[in-house]
């Protein structure tokens, strides 16, 4: 029984973690969004619907934990550019579990399941 | 190249409808702690660390999408109860996902790796 409860404990506390990291609204998305390749600013705003102003918050927090690389190009005027980190990738497990359900949960709700 | 540029689509398509449903702070770190078994509201407030304002509005949400099942038990006074519904199970390779992530974060973090 104690056993269980830690190992419950230690379950809630990674699922947190996570979400601390990339929950919220945007933050998958936009990852998803970068999946298919680097990305200037208002270009990843047009694409993900995302606001400048909460845009700029959420990439500065991919960017802390080391999900999310700016790169600055030296081009006149200068460009910025934002791209997933190998670190990311580490998430690829996450977001497919993500599309799958997603996926299967619009059949479900289509059908009317 | 246009059946990437399809297929990418329908997977942040799936990602947001995913998203859309137990995305935001609360709700995974809801069904997580509901996973130890049916719970009232006081003590899924306590447990999960929500004000009642914003629990109310998240089991709401979760029983819309019948994922939470609200059980009013008839008990003096009344109490009501608040349980996973079998649907849930169907988010269980979400949450593994998830908290193999958290853990492996974590570790990351920990060692400053």
């Amino acid at each position: 029984m104690i056993h269980t409860a830690e190992s419950c404990g230690k379950a809630k506390m990674a699922i947190r973690d996570t979400l601390d990291v990339v929950g919220g609204k945007w933050k998958l998305v936009l990852i998803s969004v970068l999946r298919s390749g680097k990305k200037g600013f208002n270009e990843l705003s047009r694409e993900a619907g995302i606001s400048p102003r909460i845009l700029s918050k959420e990439l500065k927090e991919l960017e802390m934990n080391a999900l999310v690389n700016r790169e600055v190009c030296n081009t006149k005027p200068i460009t910025v550019q934002y791209e997933l980190t190998q670190y990311s990738e580490t998430l690829s497990e996450v977001l497919l579990a993500m599309e799958k359900w997603g996926y299967e949960h619009r059949q479900r709700v289509v059908t009317g399941g």
